[in-house]
C-alpha cells in the first residue's frame, strides 16, 4: 500500500435537522393526504440532505460501468466464459447493451472503467483506463491466495477516487461487468456478514444446480485460502476484484463530493458495504435502486439496513437497476420542486374527526 | 339503459402465437443472461403482443384523471370533505397535483374528465365535460340504493369510451379523484370477489382506527341495501361511481382499440376488474403499475393474476403510479428495439457445462 493512502475520505455533514424538519414539513404541506407518496416522500427527504438543498437538482448524472476480470473464473465459477468481460465492454461502448439502451433513455452519461480486463482496448472516447501495475489481465485466483496485493487494492481504490472526482455532475450511479464477479461479492459478503455460503452464493448469470454447488466449492475453498483477512481493506484485497475496489473508491470521492450514489444490485452492493464497513456514513449517500434476484443480495440489502426501490427479478447488473430507478430520483425531485401545497392550491385539509 | 347500448365492445386478437415465438426468441437472443430482465422481459412481450408489432412503440400516451363525487362521501367515510374533489380537479389543471408533476416529467398528456363533480368549472383546454343526466353533482349514497341508475351507468361507460376514441395514441394510462372513492371500489371488491369487507375496506386518505370501523359499518349498510345486484354491470351501478363507471367504458374502448391500458391503484383496479368480469381477455391489455399500500389492494391483484410493475407504498391514486411505471413500458420498448443480439454483437454464449 502506498504510504500516503489514506483508507477513507472525509465526509460532508449532510443530517442537518434543520433541513430534515424544514423538508419533511413540505412534504406533508403537498396536496396530497399524509404520507400518501410512500417511499418517493423518503425518497425526496433523502435526496434534499445529500444535496444539501430544499429543492435539489440532478445535475449531469454519470453512470460507470467498472469492469475487470477475475482470476477465479479459471474455477468454472460462472455459466459464461472468461472473454465475456471484454466483448460486454466492446457491446456498452458500440452502444448495445441493455445499460447502454437505459442510460440513453435517461440522458446518462454513460463511463466504461476497463480496471483489469484481460484485453486491450483501443482508446474509445467513453473509455476509461485504470488498469492496476502488475494486474492488467485480472485479479489473480482467489481461491489460491489474495485477489490483489494490498498495494494493488490501494491503487485500485485511488484510481476509483480520481475518475470520480474528474466526472462533473451530482450524482453517480453504480454499474459493473467482470465474468465471476458474484463469485468475489459472494465472498465479501460471507467475510463480512458471517453469513455461510449456501446464503450468498447465487447462480449468477445462470448456474445450475451442479453448477452452483461446484461454485460454492470453489468458494469455500478460497475463504480457507484468506483465512486471514478480517479487516474491511484486507477482505477486500483478499476476495474482491479490481472493479469492486475502484468502486469503493468512486463510492468514497462520490460520497465526499456530496453527491448521491445509485447502487445497482448484488455487486456493486459490495462495494457498497466495503466502503460503508470503513465508513458507515457513507450509506447514507446511497439509493439501492433494486432487489436483485441474486441470491444474496435481498439479505444483505436487509443486513445493511437499506430498502431497494425496484424489485424486478432484475440479474443482469451492467448498471441496468441503477438506471431503470432513476426516474423515480427525478419524480422525487420534481414533487418536491413542483408540487402545490394545500394553501398555495387552495385545498382543504383532513375534515374533524368524528 | 339505452336500447342500443352494447356491455361489451369486441376485442382483437392480440395473442397470435407466432408472434410470441418470434418475440421470445428475440429476447433470449439479446446480450444478457436468459432472463436476466426479469420483469421488463415480460412486460415487453406483453407489450409487443398488446400494440402488435415485433418492436412496438409507445406513442403520445394518454394519462386521464377520471374525477366524480360519491354521495356515499355523506356518511363521512373519508378523511376529507367532499369538496377537496373540486378543488384537486382545479390542481390537476393548473398543475400543481402529484399526477400533473409526474405527467409533465415523462411527457404524459394529461386530461381531467368531469364525470359527476359537485360544481360546475368554467372551460378549460385540459378538462372533458362527461357528466351524466340527473347525476350532474354526483351519485347517489350507495348506503341507501344503488348509487346509479342502470341508464346512468351505461351513459357513463358510453362517454369513457367517446372520450378514449377521440384521443391520440396508443397508451392509456388511468387516474382517478373523488372524495370516497376507495368505498365505492371497497364495495365493488367484496361483491365481485365474495372477500369479507374486513379484507377489502382500507383507510383510504388516513382513516384512524375509529374512522376506519365507521367505515366497514357503512359498506356493510350498502352491500345489504343493494342486494339484489349481482352481475357486473348491475353492480357497478349500484355500488361503484361515475367515474369508475365512465373508466370501466375508457379501458373497453382502450382495448378494443388495441391500447395498453395502464392501471394506477385500488380505484382504478377496480374499474378494470369490473371490465374484466365482463370480458376476461381485456386484462391481456393491462399493465397493473403498482401495489397500493391500500389495504385490499394486494390481494385484489392476486384474485386477478396479475403482478404489479412497482410496489412503493404508494396510496394517492390519481394515476401518480402510472406516471411512475411509464418509464418501466419505454425501457422495455427499447429493450426491444435497441439491445445487441449476441451474434450481433459478437458476444460468446454460455460455456460448456462441467
Amino acid at each position: 500500500m502506498t504510504d500516503d493512502f489514506k483508507p477513507t475520505l472525509p465526509l460532508p455533514a449532510i443530517d442537518d435537522p434543520q433541513r430534515r424538519a424544514r423538508v419533511q414539513a413540505a412534504i406533508d404541506a403537498k396536496t396530497k393526504p399524509l404520507g400518501a407518496l410512500g417511499r418517493l416522500e423518503r425518497l425526496a427527504l433523502q435526496l434534499a440532505l445529500v444535496l444539501q438543498s430544499d429543492t435539489p437538482r440532478l445535475l449531469q448524472p454519470q453512470l460507470v460501468v467498472f469492469a475487470a476480470d477475475h482470476g477465479i473464473a479459471a474455477q468454472r465459477v460462472s455459466a459464461y466464459p472468461a472473454e465475456v468481460t471484454r466483448q460486454m465492454v466492446l457491446n456498452f461502448l458500440a452502444g448495445g447493451a441493455a445499460v447502454s439502451v437505459l442510460a440513453r433513455q435517461h440522458a446518462l452519461a454513460l463511463t466504461v472503467a476497463d480496471c483489469g480486463v484481460a484485453a486491450e482496448f483501443d482508446p474509445h472516447p467513453l473509455l476509461a483506463r485504470l488498469k492496476v501495475a502488475g494486474a492488467e489481465r485480472g485479479s489473480a485466483d482467489s481461491s489460491r491466495g489474495p485477489a490483489m496485493s494490498a498495494a494493488q487494492c490501494a491503487t485500485a481504490i485511488a484510481q476509483g477516487r480520481r475518475l470520480v472526482a474528474g466526472l462533473p455532475g451530482n450524482a453517480l450511479l453504480l454499474g459493473e461487468m467482470g465474468i465471476a464477479n458474484s463469485s468475489a461479492a459472494a465472498l465479501l459478503m460471507a467475510r463480512l456478514t458471517g453469513e455461510p455460503l449456501s446464503v450468498c452464493t447465487g447462480r449468477g448469470t445462470g448456474l445450475d444446480d451442479v453448477g452452483l454447488a461446484h461454485k460454492r466449492e470453489v468458494l469455500q475453498r478460497a475463504l480457507s485460502a484468506n483465512a486471514g483477512a478480517v479487516e474491511p481493506l484486507a477482505v477486500l484485497a483478499a476476495l474482491g476484484g479490481l472493479e469492486i475496489a475502484t468502486m469503493v473508491g468512486a463510492i468514497q470521492q462520490a460520497a465526499a463530493d456530496g453527491r448521491v450514489i445509485v447502487v445497482d444490485g448484488f455487486i456493486t452492493t459490495a462495494a457498497a458495504a466495503v466502503a460503508a464497513a470503513l465508513q458507515p456514513g457513507l450509506l447514507a449517500h446511497c439509493v439501492f435502486s433494486h432487489r436483485s434476484q441474486e441470491l444474496g443480495h435481498a439479505r444483505w440489502l436487509q443486513q445493511l439496513g437499506v430498502q431497494p426501490l425496484l424489485d424486478l427479478d432484475l440479474r443482469l447488473g451492467e448498471g441496468s437497476g441503477a438506471a431503470l430507478g432513476w426516474p423515480l430520483l427525478e419524480s422525487a425531485c420534481r414533487v418536491l420542486a413542483e408540487m402545490a401545497s394545500f394553501e398555495s392550491a387552495g385545498v382543504s385539509g383532513r375534515a374533524e374527526s368524528l
